[in-house]
């Protein structure tokens, strides 16, 4: 496995395979890796012959006040879980090589679906993630780039722009890994503490009971208010509870699939979490 | 010399040039074409061994009210000009083929130097440019992509998207292609009347008498105000006369390169044109 920090670099290592044609499989990440992106990287070994794993902390999609200085940069250990998984080459370029001495002018904005969910709570953070993905995926030139459900409308964006921009790689999204216990693993879950840890499954909790309630003929409004009252009750500051159509557009008829939404903080910690809830027709 | 009409279409016919690790040239026009734009192709066969020329009147990058529609469409003049001087793959797809059925969500924007010149009497435009220089840039994926001087603004924003996106190619600028009295050549001298085209070399006289002031020690705000009066004496209505350093900065200092941008409507046609002053220092 070799580590490039600079586009250079990569691209010379990634030389080799492009001249013999192989399947290039990219996994961007922001490192602090975890099972689920290990799961991501497995996924790309199974139909890529060779991968590529990104680990920058992009500055431009995190908001003011949010955790861009604290977010866990953790190179070392990431570098030993993937090797461990069969990663090819590790791409950790700097912000200086990612974003230059040269003011950047250009931006990229993917609109309607950007504009409630995490969009309204994070304004500009899915214009950060459009521009950082645009670079990477012109950095890399992948064949298939790997994207967790967990983060699903930055999937929705990534899969619209990637349409529309004509952008050449099919995007791959992969299931949530979850803990045991059912919480959605994410970097952010180190925030937490031992009692928050602990309060934290909830979120996937109160989204099997809605799937169950929604089964049994409970009104979609009743069950997204019951989630709300229930984060609440349990401790959480809720940023929101909602439902959307698997495309992320407004539910218009009720008797189809749907995908519930969470968002909840707790301390300062802010988690997310989705369910995908499939009718029988 | 092949013509493809589909995104598909193309990547087969340009399949066999990147297996063989080919020098892909990529001319982006909206056809009907002048010497202008055959220079820009003659310039692409001299450094790449695969030349593809885009005919594509980009309806985004029209503004209500502006010539979209009355745009001259001449496919079967503009192949036989472009089979005339080595052109190898015509790609002229319908708008449905670049923009689809489904709603395009994704915009590009550059922001600062769009801000004025072209930018300021056509808003959206250089947004509408973006979008589909990536799109055509993604469906091509050309080593090399050739455009005009005379659309001094659109290089700089191309110049900067491919900069700011790391987007794998290089951009070459090719000088302004004149008539013999010094006009411009463009697509839309074609809507002069026979006195238009008689009046619009005033244009470039202009630009040419500007540089002779200018190294004679008139004053600059002198230059461009002469410009205009005289424009506007010729039968032009003035959209912009300015100066602007090479990289379309204000200018700070008077004693170093600058380029003069003129934009005037003759009747309801509206032409552009520029000139880079180099001063010996």
């Amino acid at each position: 496995m070799k580590t490039e920090t600079t586009i250079q670099g990569l691209t010379a290592s990634l030389a080799p395979a492009r001249t013999a044609k192989k399947l290039i499989g990219f996994v961007p990440t922001m490192g602090n890796l975890h099972e689920g992106h290990l799961t991501l990287v497995r996924a790309a070994k199974k139909i890529c012959d060779v991968v590529v794993v990104s680990i920058f902390v992009n500055p431009i999609q995190f908001g003011a006040g949010e955790d861009f200085d604290s977010y866990p940069r953790t190179l070392e250990q990431d570098s030993r879980l993937l090797a461990d998984v069969g990663c090819d080459i590790i791409f950790a370029p700097s912000v200086d090589q990612m974003y230059g001495k040269q003011p950047r002018l250009t931006n990229i904005s993917v609109s309607q679906i950007t504009n409630d969910l995490c969009g309204q709570s994070r304004p500009g953070h899915f214009d950060g993630v459009a521009v950082v993905v645009t670079k990477l995926f012109n950095i890399v030139q992948p064949d298939y780039a790997f994207f967790g459900q967990k983060d699903y409308q930055q999937l929705a964006v990534i899969r619209q722009l990637v349409q529309d921009l004509n952008i050449p790689l099919e995007v791959i999204g992969v299931p949530i890994v979850r803990a045991a216990d059912g919480l959605a693993l994410s970097s952010r879950n180190g925030y937490l503490s031992e009692e928050q840890r602990s309060i934290a499954p909830t979120i996937y909790q109160l989204l099997k009971q809605a799937e169950v309630g929604l089964g049994e003929g409970q009104s979609l409004s009743q069950v997204l208010a019951n989630i709300s009252t229930e984060l609440t009750r349990a401790g959480f500051v809720v940023d929101y509870v909602e439902a959307r159509q698997p495309n992320l557009q407004p539910i218009d008829e009720f008797d189809r699939d749907l995908v519930l939404f969470i968002a909840a903080k707790l301390g300062s910690t802010r988690l997310i979490d989705n369910l995908q809830i499939n009718f029988k027709t």
